[in-house]
């Protein structure tokens, strides 16, 4: 007999995104080793090689969903065709639960957020502080470049910008979740994560009058 | 035999409070029955009249902890040393996981807001909304009177500018619980909140020039 020449990792990823699918269809508690085997298509015995349980599956979609998450901000931060602060708007329209697969990422950082704050495992806490971490980062090099280019005052503290526009970010995703008026509102109106990367930068010094570019 | 006369109300704020006293030292996972029996210095027996789960001695803690909040926002919002700005500055400063009894406070609530968003069970999504929405409607309450006083345009969203502050300020909370840095920052700079109160205003057209304040 032959045996079968299995990618792992393609498999793996397909198992996460079906998991993430199931998040965001019927939320985190829906989420079971039984069902993520409906879905997906594989026997619970192929899916115990890559998470036996319902802790190790869910890992594996927050895991995923990070990749997904580092794949868009990329994305944003390399389109030329963008300003900086359009660059850090979608980068902050991407992490918002809106839409089907960006509501199942939301949902899942979320779980493991809490499940960071709440618990004594450091483990969780130092990989979602990581994940954070990155998110922020990609954010201040955006708010640096505006900086270099005379759109903000030289002593702007991009570490500090970037952490006040992730924060006012999450904060209304936590919230939105909640409350579907902000909810709707977040999935209506595009403008609104402008809004909100706009009023840090002002209240940093932004002025949005047209600087000379230098070139690159 | 002449029947104790037992304020029950004082003992649940009583078990109430030693419950969120555990959560500031050792964490939502720290909670248990016995922990709080030891603690508290009630039996296991009496504790079962109150709560005879975790999950219910969870649940009185969480509102304690939204009476509590409750009470420093009305003290907040009626301190008439105060300017608006200031309440909403004092209301956001005081949801912050800043000190031991705040830090218990966002703890418990951001584990019944991830509860919330992940579960089906509707019970905790309506509860949780309804605190957000009271908090959020202090700041409003105070951005209306900034109105009303010429600080903002006749046209300024109250709501939608309560909802972007109170995102902020739970956000940087989420983060702080992973992030050292940022908790250290938000402990020791008090002039924090400010700035993200006068960001968020500012936005909507915020002028802080003196005005004439009609008689109340």
């Amino acid at each position: 007999m032959v045996p079968k020449i299995v990618d792992h990792d393609e498999r793996r990823k397909e198992i996460a995104d079906a998991v993430l699918d199931l998040i965001a269809r019927v939320g985190i508690d829906g989420v079971t080793l039984r069902e993520v085997a409906r879905v997906s298509g594989w026997s619970t015995g192929i899916l115990s090689h890559y998470g036996g349980s319902r802790d190790e599956l869910l890992l594996l979609a927050l895991r995923r969903a990070a990749e997904l998450a580092g794949e868009s901000f990329r994305k944003a931060s390399q389109d030329t065709s963008l300003s900086d602060l359009d660059k850090i708007t979608e980068i902050i329209y991407e992490s918002l639960p809106v839409g089907h697969s960006r509501l199942a990422l939301q949902r899942i950082f979320l779980f493991y957020y809490a499940r960071a704050a709440t618990t004594t495992d450091d483990l969780f806490s130092a990989e979602m502080r990581r994940y954070l971490e990155n998110w922020r980062r990609v954010i201040a090099r955006c708010v640096d470049r505006i900086t270099e280019s005379g759109g903000l005052p030289p002593e702007a503290d991009s570490a500090r910008i970037a952490a006040d526009i992730a924060a006012i970010a999450d904060g209304s995703s936590l919230h939105a979740i909640l409350d579907p008026i902000l909810m709707d509102r977040l999935t209506e109106d595009r403008s609104i994560p402008h809004s909100w990367v706009t009023a840090v930068l002002q209240a940093a010094g932004y002025d949005d009058t047209p600087h000379f570019h230098m070139p690159e």
